[in-house]
């Protein structure tokens, strides 16, 4: 970590504070646009509402051109004037209040936060994943990620490589960080999500599904041999890791390849990853359309000759689900869906093993990485 | 990150090579000399044979005086005459000449790595929990973490405050760090593990169960305003950073303290964190006896009137379990899981919400840091 001092800096500081002032203000002058359309209803003498786009899986639509799902037009009103919409209206309206204050201190929070501190407010929510749904509201009123109010998932991911980031949270503003020099790996929560992009001599992002082959891939410099800067999933990827793939891919315009067990579970992280989650529909920040799922595929079982382990009845099963999601008729997507079928078998990124420890980063990577160009 | 540079400190650096290189040699050593009985059996004309202390649940004792669970005396001996044993004899054996090359050439593994590295060999093992359990035969046999052979378990827990730690993994023998300029965490893994801790200010370590806790310490300035090092340990404390805790406490003379959610799971992560579990009866490296779990108890939740969900059936029968456990019979430990069981209901971390996201920074914690002082 060094103080940025030269005067060059000092500007390029200056810029960044106030990009990301912008942003904040951007939030605190949406919210304030709609408590004030509350305000106007009051004074109109009208009952006070709130338009929300309809999260109804008859309204989620998959977009060709974005390629991901989004929400259709459909959008419900939701009225203090229906006593059946009451209690979710004044929910919601109190949610904006916590969130404009979230946002107007820089507080981070996270989901069970909130529904606890409901309770401070005399705001009564049923248990957690009520307060859980009135936040996705908020989400699609607004169209931005819980995230910029403030609110966090818990991460379990992580990141190493030759990346520079500035922070931007209260105590850190202009510091920077390179994030090659903890081999363990830099845990990806709020600051990083927030923090400027600032320099990387990385060619590309390699998001990896488990924190063993992270450990190994840092212990065999693929960092250093592939210029690659590398991310620990930890399954499925969370929000925050999305979003930081998505800018890493536009800001430092590096291409995302991503690797995962062969199973459909380790096609779907891949999928999720470059076109978001049905339940996202209502958000357009957390897909990378161009990243690539390079492995471990169907195909690669036999031809590696990789161990594997039978497919249970619930992975069977979710091939078939995945079959009719518009996103799997055709390419690898397809076709690898339809050899899981047929092996009814898969493998996992540690069954290179077998070709001993470092096969996958001697040999499996470099042949992934050349074959990804031509994806 | 700095390169050590002055006389004085080159030669502290040659001190730790020097320390590390004697640990690595004991371990080969005594694997080596493992392999010579095996060896001297076969020059005698005798059948190579194993002796493994039992770890069945009538030889695993409470022992008062190291306050954590060992093994007894029992021992069994595994024999290659025995056709019963012959394939667990072959697995044990495979598995300390592969421990013997991981530490040899200082690479890190995983559980499941193990499992499909001896497929290279034609080692059959069944599935992975057979070569998990060969695995924990070794550590018996030797008395040594797995973590010792360069076998690692999957993280997921993090760090953050003032301590300087000196990696000596390849590649990074002799750089420094200083965990306290990422926010977000530092991820414990193998290098945080085998670093050197070299320095700090703080005066305490906090570990606490939940990431979105941990990351409000963070922002609260925890660390400076407590001069403490914060500690996630993503639910149960992983190994790894069990064993950290020790090095911090035997170390770096800190006491230890342990914030959990106010539930019977809650209170046992505390305990294996104090005094192991029963199933690392027989390692001696993993328990922090002098650690202080400060809270949420269940006394808590009355006197600060935390919002509250009820015990499961599963939380119960859980409580009735650990009374029956020699560790719950005085104490904080007797007297909290008595309170759950009258109360029933259980109360986590982020309740203080309800007070405000700060209260549990602002009001609690101050009042267990002193507290924690008469424990």
């Amino acid at each position: 970590m060094k103080l940025a001092t030269s005067k060059k800096e000092q500007t390029r500081i200056k810029e960044r504070s106030k990009k990301a002032d912008a942003k904040q203000k951007n939030i605190l002058e949406m919210l304030k646009s709609h408590g004030a359309k509350i305000y106007d209803d009051l004074d109109n003498g009208q009952f006070p509402k709130f338009s929300i786009p309809s999260r109804s899986v008859s309204n989620i639509v998959y977009d060709k051109k974005l390629r991901q799902y989004i929400l259709g037009t459909n959008a419900a009103v939701r009225s203090s004037r229906n006593s059946a919409q009451l209690r979710s209206f004044t929910q919601l309206m109190w949610l904006a209040f916590f969130a404009n204050r979230l946002t107007h201190e820089k507080k981070s929070s996270t989901l069970r936060d909130v529904y606890y501190s409901s309770q401070a407010f005399a705001i009564e929510f049923e248990d957690q994943s009520e307060s859980d749904n009135i936040i996705v509201d908020l989400e699609a009123v607004t169209s931005k990620p819980r995230e910029d109010f403030h609110i966090f998932p818990e991460e379990r991911s992580s990141i190493f490589g030759d990346l520079t980031i500035e922070y931007t949270i209260p105590g850190y503003e202009g510091k920077t960080m390179n994030l090659s020099n903890h081999p363990d790996g830099y845990s990806i929560g709020p600051s990083l999500t927030t923090a400027e992009l600032v320099d990387t001599s990385a060619e590309i992002v390699i998001a990896i599904e488990k924190g063993g082959l992270f450990t190994r891939f840092v212990e065999e410099q693929v960092d250093k041999k592939f210029k690659s800067i590398i991310i620990n999933t930890g399954g499925q990827a969370p929000r925050s890791t999305r979003t930081l793939l998505k800018r890493l891919h536009e800001e430092m315009k590096l291409p995302v390849i991503v690797l995962t067990d062969g199973d459909v579970y380790g096609e779907h992280i891949a999928m999720v990853i470059k076109s978001g989650s049905a339940n996202a529909a209502h958000l357009r920040e957390l897909t990378v359309p161009d990243a690539k799922w390079v492995g471990v595929w169907a195909t690669d079982i036999e031809k590696y000759k990789l161990p594997t382990i039978p497919m249970t009845e619930s992975d069977i099963k979710r091939c078939y689900d995945l079959q009719k999601d518009p996103r799997y008729q055709d390419g690898i997507w397809k076709k690898e869906l339809d050899v899981f079928l047929k092996l009814k078998r898969k493998a996992e990124l540690e069954a290179f093993s077998k070709y001993g420890l470092t096969n996958i980063t001697d040999k499996y990577l470099p042949q992934k990485l050349e074959l990804a160009k031509s994806l």
